[in-house]
């Protein structure tokens, strides 16, 4: 996909797994006017450690760069050097300017995988909020009512469940609708959940004689199980500073549901050339897993590069067909010690039962024979002990 | 009243005709750490033009001063300086550094007819606001919910009818209650529309580490009519700087229950007296009439000095003894003219018929004479004429 797309075509390749898009015609004509655009987003100023899921917005970003646009990578220190005030979550005391300039390289690093730095501005909001006067914000307050705040979803639930909310908790969509107008934003994307602050920004921006932003929403990814979002605290994510070995890995073992979810919102495949890959599928002229295969290595090439992806793909394949992993855990084992111990130390089980039936049912080799003795010893010095078709482990005797 | 007064003495005094005072208790002992007291009145830096109901709340500040505590006569040029931000109300723009500090200037030549200036502090919020960082404003709105501002009574209304309300209303009340911690206000005085904001005030000073201001909020007082509040719109006040003959007359004209309503709320008889001056009049040892040129007389003094109460008080006895007042409305009128064409001119009476009657019924003297004759002609020369008991003209004819 060139930047010699028409706007029209940059509009259809760009609303692809939009939740919100506000509107299709406008960024037409934003786009029309041959400038390369101001695509805003906005992160927190904490600590990053970013999961596949926080790409989805990134994706988005980068097919902007790839259409000729900029983006402003706003990082909103200015609330991170507030904390939260009302001192009830502990979790979220102010940030020193130290540990935000450090998140901020952390940050760097990060999506820099994703985003092309020659086309990235990285903004700090604290540039416009610490210099305003108070007066400013009272004004910059008084162009939005409190009944329109009460219409945010959990903002109307906290209402009227009669759960507090402080006036400051108004305050912070309004801190960040103004950071559209300060950035003159053209565009504003952002998670789902984020549409009603980036509908601020949009009011905003006409209230101070601009003209409105385009809203585009992306949805929550899901994660590895297929069913729920991609989360930290769920254990169902591949962090973006994962081995090649574990990314690969965990993207072969989506279901092909989910595999299609993950090329809209992940892959730099244009639409045209991903509704091919499902046309072929569907043929039966690429097996699903092969399709599955080309996104791991898409996935693993973005963080670690080509080679690495390659390499990451052709262990899987020989693990796969067979062959042991160039590298896996190692353990010490006494002499003497029969290889159904052995197997439970290695973890490559969970009980004694489970390694009886394995050997049993032979599914245990040891340096690529098969075992089938339940009482077998390990001679002493190391060897490859293989557990069903995946599981490896190394066992040093004596 | 001295200052040696016992805090439990000042307390029964000061609480004469407040509505809301919380709490006696406190204000005793606040008072009884021997240091003078931090009372607190915030005003408009719109232009004042005050009338006697804007002099109940000076009147309370007064007695503090008189109890020897300091007056902080608070101007709020922070707000004034935004005007009004949604820009409906046209009658609110925003005011200059000049237009300010010259009302200021009128204020202190007002109100210091009623308070000491040298136990007066006059502020104003600019200084703290101007120079607060928009982070603290924030913390500040972080100390307040909107559940809890919602429960303001003209919040309440205006949010269950669907009349917007602008966010930044919510932190006009906020920066109000700042106020209070920015001067340490041991004491807040209002009216009692102001209860909420005030009771705001002695929340924030609590969040801030701060012991909790009394508040004391006072009635609006009644208009000369007796029903209505005192207003300008409704047109039954009395304008400070009004002349003292006006001030005595419109005084004199209340009825007795309003005069002991404006007694308890403007006199500065101690409530002892007061009691006393009602047991009198009670008892027949003292006319009401009497009663009521004795406030009259304070009300005058205290705007104009005692001798032009002493003045006015004559003036007025000698008026309604029958003699004619030293200053009337002169009217010129044509050689020839009729008397009863002469009053109709000099607004004495609303018509010819008016006159015909008033003549006809004995009511009209021309030179202390009485004319009954409604073809009466005036001869050249000036004239005092007299319509009824009260009314009186010069006519100048020829």
């Amino acid at each position: 996909m060139s930047d010699r797309a028409t706007p029209a075509e940059q509009v259809k390749e760009l609303s692809r797994g939009t939740v919100d898009f506000l509107t299709p015609e406008e960024l037409e004509k934003k786009i029309g006017k041959g400038k390369p655009l101001n695509v805003k987003a906005g992160f927190d100023p904490t600590a990053p450690d970013l999961h596949l899921g926080h790409t989805v917005v990134l994706q988005k970003m980068r097919r902007f760069q790839q259409f000729g646009h900029h983006i402003q990578f706003l990082i909103g220190d200015f609330t991170g050097r507030i904390g939260d005030p009302t001192g009830k979550n502990e979790t979220r005391p102010p940030l020193s300017d130290e540990q935000i300039n450090a998140n901020a390289e952390t940050y760097k690093a990060q999506v820099f995988k994703i985003l092309d730095p020659e086309k990235t501005e990285v903004m700090f909001n604290a540039a416009w909020f610490s210099k305003m006067p108070v007066a400013d914000f009272i004004k910059l307050a008084s162009k939005y009512t409190v009944a329109r705040m009460l219409e945010r979803d959990d903002f109307e639930k906290r209402y009227k469940s009669g759960t507090p909310i402080s006036i400051h908790e108004f305050l912070y969509p309004l801190a960040q609708g103004y950071d559209s107008v300060a950035m003159k934003a053209d565009v504003e994307l952002g998670g789902s959940d984020q549409k009603f602050n980036l509908l601020v920004g949009r009011g905003l921006q006409k209230e101070y004689g601009q003209e409105s932003q385009v809203v585009m929403t992306m949805p929550l990814l899901v994660g590895l199980d297929g069913q729920k979002k991609m989360s930290k605290s769920l254990g169902n994510y591949i962090g973006i500073t994962e081995p090649p070995k574990e990314m690969f890995g965990k993207t072969l073992s989506i279901s092909d549901a989910t595999m299609w979810t993950w090329y809209e919102l992940l892959s730099d495949l244009s639409t045209a050339d991903l509704v091919r890959k499902k046309e072929e599928v569907t043929a039966g002229r690429l097996h699903p897993k092969q399709a599955k295969v080309d996104l791991a290595k898409e996935i693993v090439a973005r963080f670690h590069g080509a080679a690495a992806a390659r390499a990451a793909a052709e262990e899987f394949e020989r693990v796969a067909q067979g062959g042991a992993p160039d590298s896996m855990p190692e353990f010490r084992i006494a002499a003497g010690t029969k290889v159904l111990d052995g197997l439970v130390a290695a973890k490559l089980v969970g009980s004694k039962g489970e390694a009886r039936r394995l050997i049993e049912q032979g599914g245990l080799s040891v340096d690529d024979a098969k075992v089938s003795d339940i009482a077998f010893v390990l001679a002493p010095g190391a060897h490859v002990v293989r557990a069903g078709k995946h599981k490896f482990a190394r066992l040093v005797v004596g």
